[in-house]
């Protein structure tokens, strides 16, 4: 499955304009990322019995969606990191504004991919279409990472912090769930069922991560609000319920495992 | 028409959840711009004898692109102004943490927009989407601004500024005029057509506005290649051209009279 992504990946690179954005992308999207939204996509296909190669352009395009607003979180004037999974961030080696560039290529070739895909019928191809500009947007990603970029503030409570998680983290995993479903042709209501799941994956993975990480941090990190014992129990709690939703799909049930690095 | 364009630019603003993006958006599209690149694509519209206003979610959406294309550009990575349209730059006024996550929010929400329109068959909608990611991303504006952040380099000769203007200018006027066929329901060949006098537009407007310019710049410009005699000959040339190619479209003459600053 890792291999259809990475091949898909390639397939798309190499259909890129000769150019100094080109080498950007396949820098970008050539490190070894975990891929994991594409995956969440691919083994939710998989537990609905349908041939998850049906999933391989929206998996790229939620793949390229991603290192997008990573490229774009690296820059000085966001996070200002120089390593990304162990390389040099692409505004390091190439120039901010070059980097700047590649992260605005990756986001509109994400909708000229599911545009031009061969795999899906006009009408899923608009859903699909609509589902990413709503989720990677000011009415999702984008709108959680301006909240995150706010300085800790007294007034704001754990709400604050569940809301701006459920956009910043929560929007990608949604919408590669969601896809997933939309390919399958399922109904609303199972839908707004799997919005749940991926609001309480986004938050388990986040609060996990907060805990993991020692940087100390000017943003809002769940150990604002609680103990990191108590911000553990949290996430095993969602971690819990979450199994719980998942019993009957065992490829996603895999897949989620191995997010929060647990054996079955 | 420009009252049609300002009033769905005013609702899409309403539309947007309340956050300091949503002031950033208003703050960079309430400022006083031309809309031409909307203004083309409804006037073409009412050349082909179809109600303009069948263009206005396109309209809307082309704005927004070119909008996000401005936030980025004058960033300081990118050309590091400070004023525009007599305004402050939005990273300026904002910051440029909040002025990128703008320009990434207009660029998502213009396909937001038309998967959302209530105007168009899927598949008119299909093809619009498809035409906006191809001519705004590497296959068009994001490469034509690559190119031009290459610093002036003797071996390149006219042909790569030409090709530059093509894909920075050039690809925005495209876009604007092809809408409008594709609504329209035009043949191939007429588009193909309307993509040479879309160059044509873009190109003699690059070079009618690398004369006016008087600042000197590190970036390349018709002046590297003509004398401003040579240059102004040439931008004449085109406008003749163009003027004839669209002997028969009153209302898209009109606007490139406008354009170029020309009376009847």
């Amino acid at each position: 499955m890792i291999n259809l992504i990475n091949n898909k990946i390639k397939e798309y690179i190499n259909s890129l304009p000769d150019s100094l954005l080109k080498e950007i992308i396949a820098y970008s999207l050539l490190s070894n990322g975990k891929r994991i939204r594409p995956l969440l996509c691919l083994n939710l296909l998989k537990d609905l019995n349908i041939d998850y190669s049906m999933g391989s352009d929206v998996a790229l395009a939620i793949e390229l969606i991603h290192t997008y607003s990573l490229i774009h979180d690296d820059l000085p004037a966001m996070d200002n990191d120089t390593f990304r999974r162990n390389k040099l961030c692409a505004h390091i080696k190439y120039g901010q504004s070059n980097a700047l560039l590649a992260g605005d290529s990756l986001l509109t070739d994400s909708f000229y991919i599911i545009s031009n895909s061969k795999l899906y019928s006009d009408n899923v191809k608009l859903k699909l279409l609509n589902l990413f500009s709503y989720y990677s947007g000011i009415h999702g990603m984008i709108l959680g990472q301006e909240l995150d970029l706010n300085k800790i503030d007294e007034q704001k409570n754990i709400d604050y912090y569940f809301k701006m998680i459920d956009l910043k983290t929560g929007a990608l995993i949604k919408l590669s769930l969601i896809s997933a479903l939309i390919i399958g042709g399922c109904s609303d209501e199972i839908i707004n069922k799997w919005k749940d799941i991926g609001y309480k994956i986004g938050l388990a993975f986040q609060i996990q991560d907060d805990c993991l990480d020692d940087k100390s941090k000017d943003n809002y990190n769940i150990l604002n609000f609680l103990s990191k014992n108590q911000a553990l129990e949290m996430a095993n709690n969602l971690y819990d319920q979450v199994n719980n939703d998942i019993k009957n799909f065992l490829n996603i049930q895999n897949i989620i495992n191995n997010l929060f690095n647990r054996e079955q």
